[in-house]
């Protein structure tokens, strides 16, 4: 049988230690091609770039894997993996990160990583956003690879349809206090603003955003109820924002 | 009765034409405070600005309407709106655009128009983005008026539920021929990317990004099919992206 091709993104940057993580699990699976950032882009969720070209160099970061960086968002890279790099393939999945730090519930709109994701799933690849939940730069990755390993498997194997999309958070706990896997839903939280202001030497006032995550959802089987029980969240997610039970109500109150 | 208060924010910038169109219909209606972004932030999504600082200034531009212009994105304007701007107060309604193009189908995902929107549904807002089907910055926007003005008032009224989002399209059309207001569900539909090639001054390649709309939804009653029919496209939307049909497969499947 053919090996299975898998491309890979990230928002952290091409030379993350959380894309090199994924790389190093993906590649033991199937093929692997990486389109990655050229710099952090952290926080760009769904943005593409318009009004400037793109840049895109092969680059040697990963031992006999081939790679690109892009000077584009996270969703710019998949867009251009998918038209330029892979021109006449198609990979079987998609996936995004090791993302450092949380995706899960409401970070999900202002996540790159779960974005590009969300783009090849847009385009009829099933892809997987993988987060973990410890912002650091040399956040321990070790103990989310068993978890990460089975996720590609079950992809590559069909198991959650062709062009689905994953959301995926690990929580930062050693191997032997992680309990498993989770299906669960989006928990409704927001991150409460506050805007930190300052003066430059100029003179000028400017301001750091800055927040306080607050989880308002008061049920259970959320996200963030399964990384507080230890497990790893998988949120399957979709990128229709229709809200059907609204949609009914309007056009029933009206007809 | 006090007066009710509209936040105005928009992604083409606080000069655009668009955004003059929607205060002058809001003002009539309810008090209006603007911030919006110092430049056009076209396909900016979600994207949230963390790297680096934020600078808000006020400015008159509308004549006898409070308005700020932020350096940010669409979602840091409504961010810092909420916390720096409106500090003490809630906004009844938080209304962005007109966007100088459609954001129907897909395009909410790379909407800097809507996620501004969207920003203020999670903060509990109620929220509308409002886009008009012309790219072009003399787009007419005179025709829009009545069903921009009507979808304020019902939402002024309560009609959409405290902190709920519509993503509202506007047919290219003259008035007498737009046929009224339809609420729908967002179509299937993705950009088939065809990135341009092109080499600079210095011999390097770079890549703009372009494309072609293709719209896959084979059913009724998406935006698209009311667009075309010269209908007000309104979709409902929410930022909850869990696909429930997939997880209840999941966890049964499982169990």
């Amino acid at each position: 049988m053919e090996r299975k091709l898998i491309l890979v993104t990230n928002d952290d940057g091409i030379a993350a230690p959380g894309i090199r993580s994924l790389v190093e699990v993906a590649r033991e699976l199937a093929d692997v091609i990486v389109v990655a950032p050229d710099s952090p882009q952290s926080g760009k969720g769904h943005a593409v770039t318009l009004s400037t070209p793109l840049r895109l160099h092969k680059v040697e970061v990963f031992k006999d894997v081939e790679a690109y960086e892009c000077t584009g968002t996270p969703v710019d890279c998949v867009k251009i993996a998918m038209d330029i790099v892979l021109k006449d393939r198609r990979p079987d999945l998609c996936i995004s990160g090791i993302n450092h730090g949380s995706n899960a519930s409401i970070n999900i709109l202002y996540s790159g990583t779960v974005s590009a994701a969300m783009e090849a799933s847009v385009e009829g690849t099933t892809a997987i956003g993988f987060s973990l939940l410890d912002y650091s730069f040399d956040a321990n990755f070790e103990p989310s690879k068993p978890y990460v390993r089975s996720l590609i498997e079950d992809a590559l194997n069909g198991k959650f349809g062709k062009g689905s999309l994953l959301n995926v958070n690990i929580p930062n706990l050693p191997a032997e206090e992680i309990k498993g896997i989770k299906f669960c839903r989006q928990s409704d939280a927001r991150w409460e603003e506050e805007f930190v202001e300052a003066i430059d030497p100029r003179g000028q006032k400017y301001y750091w955003m800055t927040g306080k995550f607050v989880n308002r959802d008061k049920h259970n089987g959320t996200d963030i109820d399964a990384l507080e029980a230890g497990y790893v969240s998988v949120v399957p997610s979709m990128y229709d924002l229709t809200d059907y039970g609204m949609l009914d109500k309007l056009n029933n109150g009206k007809d």
